[in-house]
C-alpha cells in the first residue's frame, strides 16, 4: 500500500493541547508598553474570545465543533504515504512515509487553523477577517476559510510580493478576499510608514502591524493569526492526531520526526501529539528545518521580543533573529518570520527538538528529487523539510521510520523553480554580527 | 460522509473498452495520402505497439499492468465528492457528485493516460518520448509520466502560449522534460512554416505535426497523445470504473453524467463504462459541455478530417469545424480542438450522448460558485462541465443523481479568473461562415 487513509468518522473529535503537558510552564507574553503580563481582555480586541481562552488553556483536549469538522471534511483526513520511490532513490535502509498536507484546496496546512479562526470569529458576531501575508500563502488559506463562512476577509500584502506574486492575489480574489499592497493608506501605521519612507516596499512586521490595527480599531474585525501563537499550533494538531491513527493502523512506530519551521505551526502541528511519548522515555527525535538565510533557531537567541516592526504586538519569549530582521531579496522560501512559535522555543531550549539549517540550493535540489520521484512539486518551505530527510535518510538505519510533514505543493512556487533551473538563486547566510546588532535593541526583560 | 474512498485494493484492475459495445462500429482511420484504411504497421511508426493494439481491440476488458497500477496509486483512487455545498447554493432538489481528478501531481485526468503511455513505450525500448500541448496540461502531465519512468521527454508547446505561459514550462522542467516553442527548427515541417511565416504564433495544428515528425523520424523515439485517440479514452475508463465502485458503495444510481470535452478524453472515460447501463435501458443521460467559442460538437459536422494543420496524421470520422480551425486569442479555457474522439462523435450522432455550448464568462461565474462553495478553484476547462451541472440541476428532481468528472484545478490558470475579474474575458461564439467555408475544404469521403 502506498497511502494509509482514514476514514472521514476516523477523523480526530479533538485537537491536543501540549500547554498542561509541557516540562516547564510558558513565559508569558508582556505588554509592548508596561512589560507586564498580558490580560486575556486585551488580546480578545483583536482576536476570537475563544482562541484567547485556547491560547492559555490548561485542558489537554478541546472538541473540534461539528460545523468544522464538516469543513475539514472537504479535504481531511489528508493521506499519510510511503515514499517508497524516494526511499529507493537515497538508497536508504530506513522507512520514508510523509502526511500530504497539500490536498487542501489553498494547497498547505494552513487552512487548518484558518477555518478554525473563522469560525469561532463567526460565531461571536465578527463580520470581517484580516490579516497579513508574506509570498501569500496564509492570505490564501484565509480567503478560502472567510468564503466557507460567508465572512469578508481583508489582507494586507508585503508590497513587494504583492507585486512579484500577482497569482497570489488572483487566487485569494477567486475566494472573494481583498488584497492591498502594504504599506497601505488605510492604517495610521501603513500612513506614517509612507510618508518617511515613500519608496519603502514593505515587509511582514509592517503588514502585521497593520492587520492588528486595523483589528483594532474596527469593532466588527478581528486579527487572524497564521502561525507562532498557541492556539494556531494547537489547531495544526489535527494533523499529527491523524498520522498517530495512521501509523497505528500500519503498526509503525516513528523514530525522527522532521518538519520545515518559519513560525513553527506545521511542525509543532505535526509532531506535538507525539511529544508526550518522547517524554515518556520513547526513542524519537524531532527535527526542525530551517534556511540558513533566517536561521532562528540555529542561530537566534531565546529573548522576549515583539511580534512586529511597528512593536503593536505584544512581546513573546521566543528564539529570534530580533524584530527588525529583514529576509534578503534573492531569498525565494517562505520561512522568513524573525521569531517562532514560543512553545517549540521553549523545547529547543530543553533540547527536545533539534534544528538544522539549510542553504536554498541544496533545499530545492531535494525538492526537484522529491517531485521527480514522488510526483507532487513541493512548496519552497516543504524542500526544506525533505533536505533534511534525505540527510537523515543516508545515515538511517532499516530500525529507522522517518515522518515528515509534506506541508504544501508548490503550484504557486513555480518562478522560484525556474530561477533554481536557471542557477539565479543564490546561497545566504544571515551574518552573526547582525543577530548580535539585533540583540542589542530588545528590550532588557 | 463528504467523500467517497477507494481503497488501494479496490483500484479497478482493468480498463473498459467500450469499442465491442459501440451501436455500430466506428470507421476506420485513413491514410491522409491514400484514403484508405491505415495500417497498424504505419500507426507503430509513431506510437508504442501495444497502444496500437488496444486502438482497435475488440477485448471488453484489458489489463492494467500490475507496474503500471503501482504508478498510478501515487494518486488514485480519487476521491468522489458529494457536493453539499454547492447543492445548498443553488438550492437544487439533486444530489451532486463530483469525481475529483485534479488531486494527481500534475492537477488533472491527463496522468491516466499519460503513465500508461510511457509504461508502453518503455516496455519496447523507446528512449525518448515527443508530444504537442497548447495550454501545457497535457506537456506537463507527460514530463510527470517521463519522471517516472526515467525518460526523456520533449514537448512542442504553441509559441504563444510558451511566452504567455511561463509558469507551465517551469512545472514540466521541474519533472525534467524539455519544453520547446513550436514552431522550432528542429523539424523539417516546422522550418518551412518558419520560412512562410516568420511572424508565426504557432498552433496545436503545426505543434502536432513537428511532434509526430520527430517520432517518424527517430528509431528510438515515439509519440504520445493527450486526447482524441480510442486508447486514451480507454485509459481514463479508471476514472468512471472507480465512480462506478464508489456509487455501489453508497447504493446512488446516476441519472446525468457530465462532463467537458476537448478531445474527449476526460468525459469519455468518465461516462463510457456506465454507456453499457444506458444500452441496457437504465435511465441516464450523458452530457458534454463545451465553449461556444469551439463548438465542436453542437456547430461542427460529422466528417472525415485530418487531426492537425500539416495534414499529417491520419483522417478521422469526427465531428470537426475543420483542421484549418484557429480559436480566438480572447478565449481562455482549454477545450480548443477543432475535432472531437471519434467515439464520442459517434455517440453524439446515435443521439446517445447530448452536448451544450456555454459561453466563457458564464462558465468562470460558475467556476467561482465552485471554488467558494466546494472549495477547490477548478481549471477552465471543468467551469464548462459546472455550467452544466448547475442549469441541470436547477431543472432537477430529488430522484436524480448529477455526477461530473472535475477535470482538473486551476492554479496554473489564475491568470484567467484575473481576467475575468477585471471584465476582460470577451464572450465569442465561432461563426456558422466559417464552419461551412470549412467544410468546402475537406476530402470528399
Amino acid at each position: 500500500m502506498k497511502k494509509v487513509l482514514l476514514r472521514e468518522d476516523e477523523m480526530p473529535k479533538s485537537w491536543y493541547n501540549v500547554l498542561p503537558d509541557l516540562p516547564q510552564p510558558l513565559d508569558p507574553p508582556l505588554d509592548p508598553e508596561t512589560k507586564k503580563p498580558v490580560k486575556p481582555e486585551q488580546l480578545e480586541l483583536i482576536f476570537a474570545k475563544e482562541c484567547v481562552e485556547q491560547e492559555m488553556s490548561d485542558k489537554r483536549f478541546i472538541e473540534i465543533p461539528e460545523e468544522l469538522r464538516k469543513v475539514y471534511s472537504l479535504w481531511r483526513p489528508t493521506p499519510l504515504v510511503r515514499a517508497t520511490n524516494l526511499e529507493e532513490a537515497i538508497g536508504t535502509k530506513a522507512k520514508i512515509f510523509y502526511k500530504n498536507e497539500s490536498v487542501s484546496p489553498p494547497g498547505s496546512h494552513k487552512p487548518n487553523t484558518a477555518v478554525a479562526q473563522a469560525y469561532y470569529c463567526k460565531k461571536e458576531g465578527v463580520k470581517k477577517l484580516v490579516t497579513e501575508t508574506g509570498a501569500g500563502q496564509w492570505g490564501s488559506a484565509l480567503s478560502f476559510a472567510g468564503a466557507q463562512f460567508g465572512m469578508e476577509v481583508k489582507v494586507y500584502m508585503v508590497k513587494v510580493s504583492y507585486e512579484q506574486k500577482p497569482y497570489r492575489k488572483f487566487l485569494m480574489e477567486s475566494w472573494g478576499g481583498k488584497c492591498y499592497p502594504s504599506p497601505t493608506d488605510m492604517t495610521q501605521i501603513g500612513k506614517k510608514i509612507r510618508d518617511e519612507f515613500p519608496n519603502t516596499t514593505g515587509s511582514l512586521g509592517i503588514a502585521i502591524s497593520e492587520a492588528v490595527e486595523d483589528a483594532a480599531t474596527h469593532s466588527d474585525t478581528k486579527y487572524a493569526i497564521g502561525s507562532v501563537a498557541n492556539h494556531v499550533l494547537m489547531h495544526q494538531t489535527i494533523v499529527g492526531l491523524e498520522v498517530e491513527a495512521q501509523l497505528k493502523k500500519i503498526g509503525v512506530k516513528p523514530t525522527i520526526m522532521i518538519g520545515c519551521v518559519g513560525g513553527g505551526s506545521n511542525f509543532g502541528g505535526f509532531m506535538l501529539p507525539f511529544f508526550p511519548k518522547k517524554l515518556e522515555g520513547e526513542k524519537i527525535r524531532f527535527i526542525a528545518a530551517e534556511p540558513k538565510a533566517c536561521p532562528t533557531f540555529t542561530k537566534g537567541r531565546f529573548r522576549y521580543d515583539y511580534g512586529d516592526t511597528g512593536k503593536v504586538t505584544p512581546l513573546f519569549k521566543m528564539y529570534t533573529l530580533g524584530s527588525s530582521f529583514v529576509p534578503p531579496a534573492i531569498h525565494a522560501g517562505g520561512l522568513r518570520y524573525h521569531g517562532d512559535s514560543p512553545i517549540l522555543s521553549l523545547l529547543i531550549k530543553l533540547g527536545l527538538l533539534e534544528a538544522q539549517a539549510y542553504h536554498q540550493r541544496e533545499v530545492f535540489e531535494a525538492g526537484v528529487l522529491f517531485a521527480r520521484t514522488e510526483g507532487i512539486l513541493p512548496a519552497p518551505e516543504t524542500n526544506h523539510a525533505i533536505k533534511a530527510v534525505i540527510e537523515e535518510a543516508k545515515k538511517a538505519s532499516e530500525d529507522d521510520v522517518i515522518v515528515f510533514n509534506f506541508s504544501g505543493h508548490g503550484h504557486f512556487d513555480l518562478a522560484a523553480y525556474d530561477a533554481y533551473f536557471r542557477g539565479s538563486l543564490e546561497d545566504y547566510e544571515y551574518p552573526e554580527e547582525e543577530i548580535e546588532k539585533a540583540m542589542q535593541s530588545l528590550p532588557e526583560i
